[in-house]
C-alpha cells in the first residue's frame, strides 16, 4: 500500500538505525547522562552557533510543548498562538492541563503577524481590566506551520522584536524544522532561528528518528530545574540513549539536512504531478506537506490505493487532503502515485 | 461622589442587612449546615419550581464558575463560551487553572447562537482528528450577558435543545439574573430557566447582597461530592450563615424581584436621560447596564464628577463606557447625573 | 442550645457589625480599591511594625492557603507541613489541586520541630535522586496549631533560621492568630511574627468577622501579580468593602486583641470547669480550643444539650472532643455548661 | 566499565532490536493504529487470560502512572500508596501536578498491608470531617516494589478484596513485572495479577525494550476517551510502531519470561557472590535488584571499577547500594565483579 499519510509512517533513517544498533550493547547511564547525550548536545549547539545554549531531549512534540510552556510560564500567564496552532487545536488541551490559557490570534496560512501580535499585547496592557485577565507570557509559533508554510527572515525578525520589546519569550515549534531549513523558499538558517527565538525545538520524530525532539534554550535561558520539570511531566526517558544516540546520528555529517532536502525534493516532484494532473492546491506550501483539493465523492476510492490525511472540508463537495513526503519517500512511490491519479 | 460604576458599589439591601443583624448572635453550625441554609434552599427551589434541584451557596461569581465548570467537566473536556464570556476573558484564566480549555464561539452582543453552537459541535465530531482535540463538555452562557443583553425564550430553547441532543450540560451564569428576570423585554421566567438549563446560578453579590451566589443543579444533577469540591476550590464559607441568611432574605416576599425591578426602572430612566442629551448607545441593552459612547477627550473631566466604567475603545476618538444601576440607585442620583451631563 | 462547637458559630462582633452597618450606603469602588482597604492595610502594617509589608484581603482560610502556596511555589516545588497541618489533611486536596505536593513532617501536638525540618531538607539535597523529587519550596506552620498549641519565640526563631539558611519562605497560617497573641503562655508578639515569617495571615473569620483573612507579605515580598492570582483562584471579592471594613474595625482601638483576650479568658474558665469535674485533657492547650477526653458512650447524650466537635477516637471506648470559645462566649454559657456536666 | 547500575543500562534485547530492524521500512499508520499494535495487544490479552482487557502502550513509567492515575481519579479523590512508592517519592510530583494527592501508608520492605489499608479507608469514612478530606480513589502498589520485594498471592488477594469491598480500583505498577513473574519465590501468575488488579502495567523499558510500557485495564474498564487523555499528557507516540513492534516481540515465544528468568538467575548468582564475600544485605530481595550494605568510605574506590546505585544511608558509616541485573548481564560480568570484590 502506497502511503503519503504523514512524515512518520516509516521507522528510522538507515543511518539513525545503524547508530542505535551499533551502540545497543554498550552499558550507559540513564536519564541523559550518557556520553552520546553530551556529544549530541555539542553538535546541536555548534549547528546553532549558540555556544551558551542548553539542550534537552524528550520523546515527542506535544510532550515538548507542554513541558516547555508549562515550565516557562508563570501562573498568571498564558501563551499566544495562531488559532490553528498545534497547541491551540490538536493537543487535546495539554497546555490547559498545565493550567495555562492558549490566547489565540488569527492566522494567515498558519502564520501569525507581528503587527497583530503587537496590537494584541498593547490592547491587553491598555485594558482597564487587564489585572483580571491572563497575561501574555510567551509567543508560540510553528515553523513550518500546520499548513507547511514558512516565516521569512523579515517576518520572524519582526515577531522577535515585538517579543523583546515586551520581554516575552518566543518559542518555535520545530517538529518539522528540517523541512523548513531545506525548503527552496526559505531565507532563514538554523543560527538565525537560534538567534531570533528564545526557545525552539528541533524535531526528530518527523525527520527520520524513531522518536525524539531536541529542545534548545538558545541563550542558556532554561528555567530553573528544567530536568525535574521534564520528570514531572512524565517526559524523562530512562534509557536516554534512545534519544541521544539518534540525535548524535542526525547531526553527524549533515544527515539532518540530507533528510530535509530529500523530502523537499520529493515534495517538489509531488507538486508537479498534482499540477500536471490538473489538481488544485489549497495553498502554496514550500515544504514537505502538500494540501490538495479533492472531490469528496472520490476520496474513498483513492484511499483504497494510497494513504493520505483528510484535512478539512472545502465547500460542499470538496475536501482538503494532505500528502506528505519524508526521508523514505522514493521516486517509485511518486511514479506509483502518478499512475493512480 | 456620584457613582454608576457598577452594581456592586454599595453594601447590602436594607432588608438583607436587617436579616444579618437579626441573626447575628444566634449560634449556628458552620459550612452551610444551618437552618437558614435549609430554608433558603427550599425557597429557591420553590421559586424555580424545581423540587429536585440541589442548591449550593458560594461567595462569588468567578468562584462559582470555576467550581462548577471544574467539577462537572471530565478531564478530556472543555467548556464552550462566547468569546466575550466572563470565563473566556475576565477571570484571569481561572478555568484553565482547573485544567480545562474555554472553547470560544463568536458572539452577537454577548450572546451565542444555537446554530453556530451546533455547527461547532458537529464539526468537532466530524473531524478525523477529534480524538486529538478537547471534547465539548459543557456550554456556558451569561444571562444577562456581559453587554446586558438577554436570550429570548426561543433562543434559549434552541441552545438547550442542541445541548440535550449532544448530551452536553448547559450552564447559565446568572451573576445578574434578577435584572434579566425583571427586564421589560424578557419572556423568560425563573422556572423556565431552571427547566432549560442543567445548571445555573442566581447572583447575589450584584443583586443586593454583600456577597453570595446560589448554584442550582436543576434536576438533582450535582456532581458527586460537590461539597468537597467546593472545599477544594477554597470556596467553602466557614460561617455559611453569611450566605444563607442573605439568600433567605432575598427570597422572602419577592425581594429579589423587587431589587431587580427597581434597578431596571432606574436604568430605563437613565437611558432616557442619555437619549435626551443626544448621546449614542453602543447597543440597546434591556437590563441595568447601559453602554454609552463618549468622546474620549471628555472622559477625564466627567470622571471627576461621576464614576463609571471604561469598556472599550470605539474608533479613534471615542470610548464605550458603562453606566450601571442597582438597588441603591435613587432618583436623586439620576437627577444629579442629568445635571452633570 | 448551648454551643462550643467552634469559634465561628456566631456572626460578627458588634463593633465589626456596626462598621458594616455604618458604611453600608456609601458608594465604594470594588475589588479592594476602596478607602477602607487602604486604611485597614495601613493599620495592619502598623500593628506588625512592618512598613514594607504588602497586605491582601481574601474571604477564607483554605482560599488563603491555596492562593498563597499556589502562587509562591514554583512548579517543581512542594510545601513542607506537619502531617496534621490543615493543608495536609482538611482542605480536600486544595494544595494538590494547584499542582503541588504537601511534604509532611511528624508533629508534636500539631507543631513541627526545627531540627526535624532541617534534617528533612538536608536529606533531600543529600539524596542522589533529588532531581527526581519534589523540591522543598515553602514551610507551612499554623499558630495556634490544629491542637491549639503555640510556638515559643525560640522555636519559631529556630524554624525561621532553617528557612533562611535554605532560602525557603516561611508561611504561618494564622486563622486563629489572635488567640495565640493573647494566650497567657505566649512570648511572641505580632511584630516578632512579622519579622520571623516571610508570609502569614491574620485570621478574621474565627476572630469575630463574618469572613475575611488578611494576608501579609512581611517584607514587600508578594509574588508578581498576586492580585491576578487572587482573581484566578476565585478569591477576589467584588464588594471588597466587606473585607476591608471588617479589618478596619478589627484593628481599631485594639479590638482584635480584645476579642482574643476575651476568648482566652473564657477558655481558662472552661478548663477549670472540666478539671473540677474530673475530666482529662487530651493535651494542654494554651488557647481557645480545648481538647477533652469523653466516654464515647456518653457523647450522644451530651450532644443533645451542648454542641461540640468530635476530634478523634481515643482508645476503644473514649473520644477526644473539642470545645472552643470565641468573642461571643459568655459567663452564662459557661455556667450552663457546668450545670450540664 | 562494569555496570550493575540499573536494569536500563543497555539498549534493546537482540530479538526486540531485530523486530524493529525488520519492520523499519514498512509504512504504518501512526498513533497506535498499526497492525503490530493490534497483534501485540492480542498477545498480551492472551498472556493475561483477560479477553475483555483493554491495552494501551506508552513510552515510560512515570508517564504511565500520571496518565492512569490522573485519568481514573475523580477530582475529589487521591491515590493511596506506600510512603516509599515511586509516585510518592521519585516522580517529581507528577501525580500532584495532575491535581491529586498521594495518600501514604507505612511500608514493609516497600509493600503495603491489606489490614493497614482497610484501617486507613475505614478511618476516613468514620471521620466526622471526611467531606473536608481527599477521598481514597485508587490503591497503587508496585510489584516488584522499590526494594525488589514481591506480594504473595495471599497478600495481593487480601489487598484486592479490600479494594473491591470499598469499590476502589487497584493499580499495579509493573515496571519490573517480568522479574516478579520469574522470581523463584513468587506464587503469582500474570493471569492471577490481571484478575486481582483492575489496572496494571507490564514494564518494557526495564525488561529489554528501548522504551515502552503496556497498560492493561483488565476488565475493559478503561476510562472514557483514554486515548485522548494519553494525548493530553503528552504521552501519545506518533510512531506508535516503536512501542507496538517491541511488545509484539516481547510477547512472541515467551521472550518476556526468558528475559525475566535470565536476570533472576543472574541475580541469584550475584547474591551468592556477595554472600560469599561476606557482605550483608539490606533485605532479602527475590528479584533482580539486590540491596547490599557497603562501608561508605569504600564506595568511591569501588565506583571507579563498577557502576551501581546509591540507595540510602545506613547508620553513620555505611550505605545501602543497589546492584541490578538485566537481560544483558553475563557470567563474565559476574566473574569480573567477583574479582573486584
Amino acid at each position: 500500500m502506497l502511503s503519503f499519510e504523514s512524515d512518520y509512517i516509516t521507522g528510522a533513517h538507515p543511518k539513525v538505525l545503524e547508530a542505535l544498533i551499533k551502540t545497543n550493547y554498550e552499558p550507559l547511564p540513564g536519564y541523559g547522562n550518557d556520553k552520546y547525550s553530551a556529544r549530541a548536545k555539542q553538535k546541536i549547539k555548534a549547528a546553532c552557533e549558540a555556544p551558551d545554549a542548553e539542550v534537552f531531549f524528550v520523546a515527542g512534540g506535544t510532550q515538548t510543548n507542554r513541558v516547555v510552556i508549562g515550565s516557562v510560564l508563570r501562573d498568571f500567564e498564558g501563551v499566544i498562538a495562531a488559532e490553528t496552532g498545534h497547541i491551540a487545536l490538536h493537543e487535546a488541551g495539554a497546555i490547559e492541563a498545565t493550567g495555562h490559557k492558549v490566547i489565540t490570534l488569527p492566522h494567515q496560512n498558519g502564520k501569525i503577524d507581528a503587527a497583530a501580535l503587537e496590537a494584541k499585547i498593547k490592547a491587553f496592557y491598555a485594558d482597564d481590566s487587564y489585572q483580571h485577565m491572563v497575561f501574555p507570557g510567551m509567543v508560540y509559533i510553528s515553523h513550518p506551520t500546520e499548513y507547511g508554510t514558512l516565516y521569512s527572515k523579515e517576518e520572524l525578525s519582526a515577531i522577535s522584536s515585538v517579543c523583546r520589546a515586551y520581554n516575552i519569550p518566543l518559542f518555535m515549534d520545530g517538529a518539522r524544522l528540517g523541512y523548513g531549513l531545506c525548503s527552496y523558499e526559505t531565507d532563514l538558517t538554523l543560527p538565525e532561528i537560534a538567534d531570533l527565538c528564545d526557545i525552539f525545538y528541533i524535531g526528530g520524530t518527523k525527520m527520520g528518528a524513531l522518536c525524539g525532539e531536541a529542545i534548545v534554550f538558545s541563550k542558556g535561558n532554561a528555567p530553573a530545574h528544567f530536568f525535574t520539570m521534564i520528570k514531572q511531566h512524565g517526559a524523562l526517558t530512562a534509557k536516554g540513549r534512545l534519544l541521544s544516540v539518534q540525535f548524535d546520528a542526525l547531526f553527524e555529517d549533515g544527515l539532518y539536512y540530507e533528510i530535509g532536502k530529500h523530502a523537499i525534493d520529493m515534495a517538489e516532484k509531488l507538486k508537479t504531478i498534482f499540477a500536471e494532473k490538473g489538481y488544485e492546491f489549497f495553498m502554496q506550501s514550500p515544504t514537505n506537506q502538500q494540501f490538495v483539493i479533492l472531490e469528496s465523492a472520490k476520496l474513498q476510492k483513492l484511499k483504497e490505493k494510497v494513504a493520505f490525511s483528510i484535512w478539512e472540508p472545502y465547500g460542499e463537495s470538496h475536501t482538503v487532503v494532505r500528502f506528505a513526503t519524508a526521508w523514505s519517500t522514493t521516486d517509485e512511490d511518486l511514479a506509483a502515485l502518478k499512475a493512480i491519479l
